[in-house]
């Protein structure tokens, strides 16, 4: 497998004898077994000189090989001490490794005494920022699935303005989308869906609730789905009966806003600057002081991952990269808007994942 | 704060400076206030010697005063290192630790080779075992919440009942219950809620899907809801129309096997003995390999905690313990049964938080 192969070309440049991958996220991405085990240890082991393993608790052993892993799996039980089984696991190896690379983030200082006691000559070494390095930049089996992702979601996106009628309420029409993903095969949304209504729309994290809406409301949808371990992550406004002038000003800054820094995504553009491009559209307008976050995320296994798209970041924008692009207006008195896309830095551009119409929706 | 008097008498005796406690579940359990920081340092420190402080996202501090924390709350910024404002808070205390406890089954290396830096002259040890026997008994407080979340639990499986009619699918009586929940003002399930049908009642671990319920099904809800931080978790089997005797015969030998372990409860009463009441009801029945789990698990804070209800926890019952009991048979040629309740141990027995009747409801 080729994420495995870049591992172990790490182990080799750097000299380390031994990788343990412990995240779940992490080991998801370079075994395609997805799990939370809580307490219970899974990780998986990259060697420089040798073939890898898992290990998983027992239960779990058939779904680890059902999800595609084909090197050996190691199965623990509750009685076991899993470390020692880890130990085996290495020794039947013939190795004793004396440099170890772990994910220094993630891995508790209860595991990481327990691995100095196995190898009390061992030398320590992150891990951390070679997987974030690797998960920045997705392949094409990759890019498949957030497609797939980013289709259900403007596909949510469709259910949540059929449900708009006079009446009914916030918690409705979110119920009727997650109603309607869950027939699609989606057993996860990637975080709380979002569906505000009328003044609620300035509030960037506010709670759907029983408010019923009424002609004259911007319905903001925030929302998003995991598929196949892969998440989206999509907002869009659109009207209920006719806006005011002013509404429709705010929406058309946002939409503009939003399309300058989708039009200027390319390999090399500084993250910093993409936020800069949208914002000045929005300050232009007049409305600055109510953008009040980031331009957007990294988007992946996790919903919020690398890279981070704010004014401050001067990382340069690479091919592979995919993130959220989403600016928004939040004015206590009149309304919010946010509009929110899925892209992929190509070769000589961007492709936009997320298809949903960004014309301003009049739901009558 | 009582709590937190106890850390400090822990700290007194075990001859610890300061205590770091950064789980956010035993960050909400000390200071009232719950949060997902992710990757952002959240922390409460206690000291033997000197007032308490939490550290948050700046954002985040006007909640915890809203939370009801009463000392000092330290904000860090994004571009803050935050290392270095707990350094500055603990010096403001005229306090430098020579002797730390630390979560060692939570705190990351990466954190813990920062606080080293900050003291290298410092030794560690683990707080977790005095945090794990802390949470394991409930005070009043606890009860009272843990109390209205099973209520609620109890209200989710009348609508579930009441939802169920034939055609219906699976997901859309979960998809009613929730909306219903949401309505209470209950903004997260404690798990993803499980509504079975037919033979699928067969798998622990099923998933509720498309299938149309039809008369002469069992229908399983296992559900929970997550109320002022603290979660309930409860199972009922009901029959749509007339179920037959063997059917019938497996409900009442689970109901006999639940209601043993229930009536069994008391101080002083082994976590592996309650398993075996519940367990050898259903063994003499004839059904014992199809109960294929522990009896129980600790609920709290968390939905999954200390104690653990199986066959080899020699540990006594005590006071205060909060835990399910949710014996099941899971026949694959004919239904599936469980029936959970979730119960506190008293000085003399028992009180059973959820009451939906265990009767079998037949449902026309």
């Amino acid at each position: 497998m080729k994420k495995l192969k870049e591992i172990r070309m790490h182990l080799e440049e750097n000299g380390i004898d031994l990788a343990l991958v412990t995240t779940p996220d992490n080991v998801f991405y370079l075994s395609g077994f997805k799990s939370e085990p809580h307490e219970r240890l899974l990780a998986v082991a990259v060697f420089r000189d040798a073939e890898p393993f898992i290990i998983a608790p027992k239960m779990e052993v058939p779904d680890v090989k059902a999800a595609g892993w084909t090197g050996e799996s190691v199965g623990h039980e509750d009685t076991d001490d899993a470390w020692l089984i880890v130990e085996q696991a290495i020794r039947n190896r013939g190795i004793t490794p004396s440099r170890i690379a772990i994910e220094k983030s993630h891995l508790n200082v209860e595991r990481f005494e327990r691995v100095k006691e196995l190898y009390p000559e061992a030398s320590f070494t992150g891990l951390d920022s070679k997987l974030n390095a690797m998960r920045n930049i997705k392949d094409e089996t990759e890019l498949e699935k957030l497609r797939k992702a980013a289709e259900l979601a403007d596909y949510a996106i469709g259910v949540g303005c059929r449900e708009i009628a006079e009446g009914k309420t916030e918690l409705e029409i979110l119920t009727a989308i997650e109603f309607e993903m869950k027939k699609k095969g989606v057993s996860h949304m990637s975080f709380d869906t979002m569906v505000l209504s009328g003044k609620k729309t300035a509030s960037p994290h506010g709670t759907p609730g029983d408010r019923k809406i009424r002609k004259g409301d911007f319905i903001l949808f925030d929302l998003g789905v995991v598929w196949e371990g892969y998440c989206s992550d999509i907002t869009r406004t659109v009207a209920f009966g006719e806006p005011t002038e002013e509404m429709r000003n705010i929406y058309e800054t946002v939409k503009r806003a939003e399309q300058a820094a989708v039009d200027a995504v390319k390999p090399g553009v500084r993250a910093m600057d993409l936020d800069k491009v949208s914002r000045d559209v929005i300050t232009e307008a007049g409305y600055g002081e109510y953008f009040t976050h980031r331009l957007g995320h990294g988007l992946g296994i996790s919903v919020h991952e690398f890279p981070s798209l704010h004014g401050s970041n001067e990382m340069e924008l690479q091919e592979g990269m995919v993130f959220t692009i989403e600016p928004g207006i939040y004015h206590p008195d009149i309304t919010g808007v946010r509009i929110e896309d899925d892209v992929v830095v190509t070769a000589n551009g961007v492709e936009v994942l997320t298809k949903f119409p960004k014309e301003l929706q009049i739901i009558s």
